[in-house]
């Protein structure tokens, strides 16, 4: 076990609390429910920003930004959407030394303020489909906040875009969705079921809510994407129309949809292990680090020029050699090994004579001598098998904690040890409000690829004809 | 003339605001003093972070996230500080339905919160240098706000670095104020006066503060970029110490330095002309757009089949085919110049049957044939081009409106018509003070380069060793 890192099969909550801290991805803040997110946690956000920034690019979408703060009164236009987050605002009351005519509420999410300046954008159908991302911050007011996974103040992306029909917007949210899952899949080494939410876990304001869910080590699901189809609802409160082909006014149609810093809790609780942070190569801030060893000041400068030689053409930004002289080797080991580094290369006087240097995995702690010669090229193979085995681990996991239950006796002695739970449910709201209560557990989603099948609610008995999941979440 | 924009010799001031709007760079939004960075606008400033980020990354710099609030008691630590920045502030009084017990303050720029983390991670000579940057959204409540140059919030990026030595310090805050000088140069094309700022001018809680200063069309001065030596002010009042090598504790010291989204006002104003925007290519959100024209649709399906091979492999980010069928040629022609895009391809039926295209440059007005073969080839050399003389235009204009000037009653009578003026002053703050009443401008700042000089100060005639440089200024 890692030097003050709680084993997961103890107390898992304080585990994940161990490896944020220890690994430096954040740190508490003097500012309740904020944290501070460190280089090594930010980096990670980087590189989540970039691969999804490219999707979002190569699906036709730019990005804009729009002002923080929104007049209390925008934010009240939407009925459904101001009771859903107006408990949750911070409100500036105050600014420049005086007391404001209107206040002031920091973003929650930017659907007023941004409808309300469709309004001068959209007036013909030719200014449609109109397919905007904003990357900002928001700050939600949370009673119980944890490194991550909910914060006061958290970054994220915003997809906001308007369309000319129902069936346009419908695609939107759906494409979304799966732009999430193959992200979540490909860069995170997430497996993510995607599906429809129920109406009571739906967006406030939306028609409806898609979403991605991933099953953490504890057996927790969590929700990692949401995309909602808006309908004609903030088209109307705003009065957003535009003149259609045939010169009739149409109210616009609308979706959003959004990822946040939430996405690295649920790396880490995917891929970590009990001496610290495990990250998938394609987010990794620093893919591969050299550990030099010497005992001599002789092999030192040996060690570290063979070093410097072999990465001489390399993008610094790839690797790190760390030449620091107030540690051992060993502690330099433990270091990237808890700060989740995918690969660390060691690098002694005997391996210079070899011309090889020694290669450690991340993910399996395998070791393998490669020679110096062509290692950029090998390093790079290696980075692709360690995340597509990040991939299988938490795909493999994923599906032996995913199972079909019947009976209700059943589900409430097993969820609460974790897994998904494969089950009937007729729709009703009585009953997921039940299950809830009963079990501290919810319907986590609709998938999308459940087969039609009839069976009988979990809870009240009546016909169903498909399952949906359910689990406890975070 | 372009429609819609006033010409620069006629009104500057809404040349620039048509400019803004007409080119699709940022809007009114309905929060006072707050803009919406429309698409056009955004695309320079993801440029601007890309170049920049690369640059503070090849500098040593990591990035990491600050909370946006900060308790009013860590702004009032710093004495200089909170006078500079507390009237511009605003703050939040109530979150979650509840008034708190301790206001909260939207950062105006985060040394406070900063340096109070810095307490917990710095405790050793082996944990400096700290090198950090923060991208970031900041508030100062201004009276008089103007599109990108002065908004009540705006975007930013915020260095705070830490380091065991005032010599240290004083080498990261000249090293990034000329890395400020060489971006500007290289990717904004925008000549750059480098220096101090005189102690009225420099940063509250600042020992001293270096500056980049560009000249704009109008004869105004526009600060670009500023570089902060802290001294050991924060260090002080956050009791930030370390162990040195000695095992002596020592206050810490530090930089900060910043640039935001003025640089997009900057960048609008040192290059585009009466027809709208003009854009280096290097920030160029779309450096090159296919204006294809037919009059049947059978020579519509010739020239887009063409245009959509021609570019078959080539990156789908860089260019982009105009298939609107709604817009004539000529609309289109008048839209890409006024949205600043450097280059336009003109691809007809005649062309096609020649196997070239008509290239026009957005900077000249030159139109010239070029054959389809290795056409990206050439257009990333004329970019290049393109950007190469931008710079030189700016340049000489900026040489041809730099002034020497020796008599108080010369100064006074030109320094409204514009220009940078290389005058003796004596240091003084009476005298500097005066020059600003009387001539509603000011000392831009103590270029690095200005050599030995006896001289007279150009206000009170005492004895002065070098030339500042004074400007009407943003």
């Amino acid at each position: 076990m890692a030097k003050g890192i709680t084993k997961r099969d103890q107390d898992y909550a304080q585990w994940y609390i161990d490896v944020v801290l220890r690994s430096d991805m954040a740190d508490y803040s003097p500012v309740k429910g904020c944290m501070v997110i460190k280089p090594n946690g930010y980096g990670v956000w980087e590189n989540i920003q970039r691969h999804l920034d490219r999707m979002f690019k190569e699906t036709g979408h730019v990005n804009a930004y729009f002002p923080m703060l929104i007049p209390e009164s925008l934010l009240k236009k939407e009925a459904e959407h101001v009771e859903g987050f107006a408990p949750e605002c911070a409100v500036v009351t105050h600014a420049g030394g005086k007391l404001l005519d209107e206040p002031l509420v920091i973003r929650p999410t930017s659907e007023t303020i941004i409808w309300s300046t469709y309004k001068n954008w959209i007036k013909s159908y030719r200014d449609l489909p109109l397919l905007i991302n904003q990357w900002a911050n928001v700050c939600r007011w949370e009673m119980r906040t944890r490194l991550f996974l909910r914060t006061t103040e958290f970054l994220w992306q915003e997809g906001h875009t308007a369309h000319a029909t129902f069936d346009e917007a419908e695609e939107e949210a759906l494409k979304m969705v799966h732009v999430y899952k193959r992200f979540a899949e490909e860069c995170l080494a997430m497996p993510c079921l995607v599906g429809r939410k129920t109406d009571q876990e739906k967006f406030a304001g939306a028609l409806h809510t898609y979403c991605i869910e991933a099953l953490m080590q504890d057996g927790k699901a969590l929700q990692s994407g949401t995309s909602h189809h808006l309908g004609q609802n903030f088209g109307k409160a705003f009065d957003v129309t535009f003149q259609d082909a045939n010169k009739e006014v149409q109210y616009v149609y609308g979706t959003s949809w959004g990822v946040s810093t939430r996405l690295i809790g649920a790396v880490i609780m995917s891929h970590s292990d009990d001496n610290g942070l495990v990250l998938p190569p394609k987010v990794a801030p620093l893919p591969v680090v050299f550990v030099p060893i010497w005992r001599s000041d002789e092999e030192m400068d040996l060690v570290l020029g063979r070093a410097r030689e072999i990465t001489r053409d390399w993008d610094p930004l790839f690797f790190k050699i760390d030449d620091r002289d107030h540690y051992k080797p060993g502690y330099k080991f433990a270091d990237w090994e808890v700060r989740g580094v995918p690969i660390r290369i060691e690098i002694g006087p005997r391996d210079c004579a070899a011309n090889q240097v020694v290669v450690v995995r991340r993910d399996t702690g395998d070791k393998t001598p490669m020679p110096m010669d062509g290692l950029r090229e090998r390093l790079e193979t290696l980075l692709d098998d360690i995340q597509a085995n990040l991939f299988e681990r938490a795909r493999k996991r994923t599906e032996e904690n995913t199972f079909v239950c019947d009976s209700y006796e059943d589900y409430k002695a097993k969820v609460a040890d974790g897994g998904l739970f494969k089950v009937h449910w007729c729709g009703g709201d009585a009953c997921e409000t039940r299950l809830q209560e009963d079990t501290r557990s919810s319907i986590r989603c609709i998938p999308f690829d459940a087969p039609d099948e009839d069976g009988a609610c979990l809870v009240c008995g009546k016909p169903s004809s498909r399952r949906v999941i359910a689990a406890q979440a975070y």
